[in-house]
């Protein structure tokens, strides 16, 4: 089996990495950092932390130079997944089924206007990337993947990516609707995200602040009314999570990462989180004007650096 | 006549200044600042910008030195007032009645508790204190007096006040509800003073981004909502004032206070503005969620500075 995981950052490596230490998986890691891609090629996508692992995959910055692939993993930051598919889409273009991993909702819509073969997918794991060739990976978790219901793949098209995951170190299921975890994560980041990157406070702070939990409320309940709008069952209770993260020995102190986007004035994932969010909404009917006023306002903060 | 004004800031400053130079009307100007008290008693105060006047008030920062005053005028920041009229209540004890021309909406309850006789109040006039005694006067405008409907006063005993303003200078009007041009403010500020907080964007910015034009517009509808439950009829559009001001000859550049403050790590007069609003409307039944929203992301970035 050959994967190409596109966007090697810091989720993309850690399924680059596991998957090359496969012998029966041949991996390449597509990414737009030379140094990263020069490093790997030298010595290896290395992870530390939750995991120490050493993988080899071919790295490269140059769409022309990967082979057809029997399956993508799309890891880029959200707002850069059209690019990258539209320079990798020949690459699946035998038949290969390409997955995302992103972060939000909407991303699967992206790749098909450039691939033919879908893979709806959540991730949980996470880690950032500590130097070229090296992440730290920080959190394990599971991985599912399903059909994208548009043009659903069968089952067992899917699960030798979900089986060749697993094997490798990254637990994932291939299930027949992947959007309750979809929709627990982004509810999940769009309900707490955005909120610590207007105030500058930590996930537990923002938890311990009653008036600030109540907005996290609202903006959960409206989430999960566009959620069940599409038939969609959570498997988890987003609020037992948001409260679950705000305990001192797992998450209080975590700066969310479109806090840390903020101030280093990077564009945020935003249209994906809360942005998604509210156009699935506007397109079944159900009005979201938490998530309209929270898009707005992180939309105003990345104008206000021009 | 004498008249005494409690906090003698920007606002407060134009008053007394202006007050001062009438021969009938003996003014006291009251602030904590004891570099400004000593320039005002060693120069005067002096206005420069849209009007350029000097004044002669009687300043100190010793509640205990100002005699009984027929009238006073209270310009503190909202959160100051309480301090600051528990202060002076003595000043007013023999008959004397208190306006206050603060931001927003509950002051006249604060004063309530500790003067017998309130006089409802809104300014529209601003500026800045440019150094020790001198205050540039930014912005000319109205300022409406009226009864405090749980104690009201009778008109009569409010006109010398808005009489002696007129002839000083600082147009001001008598009415029997003043309460139309006081929440046009409140409403006017608080849809537009904490989005310009959050995003960093000047007036003119936020009012020409469709996503938070519509948010300032919730803002708008919710106090609007509020108002007209109390039976306030405004006495001019908040949407038509916001517009206004978005042109480019009007205040397109003008950084909002509350950013300023922001900026400065001052605390914010929100509890006055959206709070207050999101306060009356919860005892009115009117739901106000974006608000409270707006409510709970300044006071969080306030908490972010501990």
């Amino acid at each position: 089996m050959r994967v190409c995981v596109v966007g090697c950052g810091a989720v993309g490596s850690l399924f680059a990495a596991n998957l090359a230490t496969l012998d029966d998986v041949e991996v390449w890691a597509y990414d737009l950092s030379e140094p990263h891609v020069a490093a790997i090629a030298a010595h290896g996508l290395r992870l530390v932390g939750s995991g120490e692992v050493t993988g080899h995959p071919n790295a490269t910055s140059d769409p022309a130079a990967i082979p057809p692939c029997d399956f993508g993993i799309v890891a880029t930051k959200a707002m850069h997944a059209a690019s990258a598919i539209a320079a990798t889409a020949h690459v699946f273009s035998e038949g290969g089924a390409v997955a995302t991993v992103m972060n939000g909702v909407g991303n699967e819509e992206t790749l098909a206007e450039h691939v033919e073969r879908v893979i709806r997918g959540t991730t949980f794991p996470a880690g950032k990337v500590l130097e070229p060739g090296v992440v730290q990976w920080d959190v394990k978790g599971e991985t599912t993947f399903g059909p994208f219901e548009p043009r659903p793949l069968e089952l067992e098209a899917i699960e030798p990516l979900a089986d060749a995951c697993t094997r490798s170190g990254m637990p994932a299921s291939a299930v027949a609707d992947a959007r309750p975890p979809q929709w627990r994560k982004v509810i999940f980041n769009a309900a707490t995200n955005p909120i610590g990157a207007l105030t500058g406070l930590t996930h537990g702070r923002v938890c311990e602040r009653p008036d600030l939990r109540a907005l996290v409320s609202g903006l959960v309940d409206e989430g999960t009314s566009v959620s069940t709008a599409q038939g969609i069952v959570l498997d988890a209770d987003p609020e037992e999570l948001i409260d679950h993260a705000a305990r001192p020995d797992v998450a209080y102190g975590h700066r969310a990462s479109m806090l840390q986007d903020v101030e280093a004035r990077r564009m945020t994932e935003i249209d994906y989180l809360n942005g998604g969010i509210a156009r699935f909404g506007r397109e079944l009917g159900v009005p979201t004007p938490l998530h309209d006023a929270v898009t707005a306002l992180i939309k105003g903060v990345e104008a206000s650096w021009q």
